[in-house]
């Protein structure tokens, strides 16, 4: 039997779909059934009833978004830090195997072929990132699972949040078998406050910038193709394979969605941040190869935005915004 | 067998004089010996050796002071917040007694009194209290360890040291039998860079504040007295009863120790907080009445700091800055 933690987040639910879909054995457990936040009522539970692996998908990203991090700290390092450490403890104790979800917001940036080298740059939104995105895209890529998070507490400028993400994977490493997954802007077909698609739909400005994405569903079901076939434990980045810019997607929900209003983008980073944003946000690129070469397939960005665009479900019927 | 962690620290090596002179059989474990920051060596040393007692005297206080913290996030949390999680659930899992050494800088303020009810006031330093704390010292009151934190990520603002620990002891509150022992401003007869009364030779200006003080022997002693006679685990406060503003200190330094140098002081805190220092500090007073009442002795912060300053030992022989 699985065990899913975190199953009434939009995280947890497409793993909920998934193991579903896939008939595997599963349970749900609510905080409020058993505070699984308190070491001992944890170590009960699984003492009892051993899982053979344990799914997290609880975490804490702030509401209405990530700047909520910046002020409750003690709620973000609980619930992204101390409490996979606990889980993983916990875990490796009963020689039970964890999946923990992070994030891809620990990095910035991507790699950039200049004169034949590779070199990390942070910035994606340098005129000449933007300009090799369009005119010579093989020449970008993105951070493999080797290169240490750059968007983190050791590594800063970062968001609070990407600091205690970054920080839970830290904390977890070498304790018990675990898959370290990591989300990077999730949407699906699914229209809600939590989908990257209709946060663009509903922002007045939209921030522009070059990015990799996880289609929610894909991130599962890759997830959980992982378990099925054994791949080695070990971090994995889970993101469709590519990358595009905020302007991109909105020019396809704009044709696939038959939108007739324009869109306005912020004009630069000091104009964002000037407006209320208050935590840096993660802009980046990762690379997927890991994944794809351990067996488990990914579709490409482009397809997987389509696929969601095809089958968009309007939170309101009939209201696309 | 009482294992100590940290032994190399100013706090630990007063744990490891007061080990030595009661003749209790304990062991320093160093880093460089067991990476007990892993939490796999860890549980598999505490397995081999089932020290009776856990003493975890190592924490990350940024070097030279506090101000580092700030930068150094990752580090801070790991010392201060994931390795006492860690070491909680060890000892836990195998029933050994945790002492975990915390911080008294947790808290900002004290209780005053007004028209016979104790209310809470976060600032030392209004006219009000600096009143009272001389004409009528009995008007003023440390927090008790019912209190919560009011100096934390919690109940902010903090600084990131003091966020730290105050979520180092919620991460392992609950987690096994344990000692949290919280320390506040550590000062002896010894000279030296982590000596609060050194630091106030140093200083080219002082920051005047009362404070409650832990003389640190009387700090080890006071812990190892609750072990030997078995007072209840949880909370205490060890500080020595009382409290006094850096100005009277300063004043003893100047009496006791011969000076003839006139002491500055910070006209205020925005003066001090324009020069240079980026975490904003923690003064407070505490009540120590709890230890006491279980029986341990704690001499009043006057006599400790008279003691300091009759056996004081500089550190450069003969040469009292």
């Amino acid at each position: 039997m699985i065990l899913l933690l975190g199953a009434s987040g939009h995280v947890g639910q497409a793993f909920r779909r998934a193991l579903d879909r896939r008939a595997m054995p599963a349970r749900s457990l609510a905080r409020a059934e058993v505070d699984y936040t308190h070491a001992g009522e944890l170590a009960a539970f699984l003492r009892r009833e051993r899982p053979t692996f344990v799914i997290n998908a609880a975490g804490y990203t702030g509401k209405p978004n990530v700047d909520a991090c910046e002020t409750r700290r003690a709620e973000t390092l609980a619930g992204n830090t101390l409490f996979p450490l606990k889980l993983a403890m916990a875990c490796a104790e009963l020689g039970i195997p964890l999946g923990q979800v992070s994030s891809g917001c620990i990095y910035a940036g991507c790699l950039v072929e200049r004169a034949g080298v590779w070199e990390a740059e942070k910035d994606v939104n340098l005129p000449e990132v933007r300009r090799l995105a369009l005119e010579s895209p093989h020449r970008l890529r993105g951070f493999d699972e080797s290169m240490p998070p750059n968007f983190s507490f050791r590594d800063g400028p970062c968001s609070f949040y990407s600091g205690t993400k970054a920080l839970g994977e830290e904390a977890i490493a070498g304790i018990g078998e675990q898959y370290v997954w990591r989300l990077r802007i999730p949407f699906d077909h699914r229209d809600g406050s939590r989908n990257y698609l209709s946060k663009l739909l509903r922002y007045d400005r939209v921030y522009d910038a070059l990015n990799s994405l996880s289609h929610l569903d894909d991130f599962a079901e890759a997830c959980l193709d992982g378990i099925e076939l054994r791949i080695p434990f070990g971090t994995y980045n889970v993101v469709n394979p590519g990358f595009v810019s905020a302007r991109e997607v909105v020019e396809r929900l704009r044709l696939r969605l038959g939108l007739t209003r324009e869109f306005r983008f912020w004009t630069d980073d000091a104009e964002f941040y000037r407006t209320g944003a208050t935590a840096l946000r993660s802009n980046c690129i990762l690379d997927a190869g890991k994944l794809l070469r351990a067996g488990v397939s990914l579709r490409p960005v482009d397809e997987a935005l389509d696929d969601a665009l095809t089958r968009w479900l309007p939170e309101t019927p009939g209201v696309v915004r």
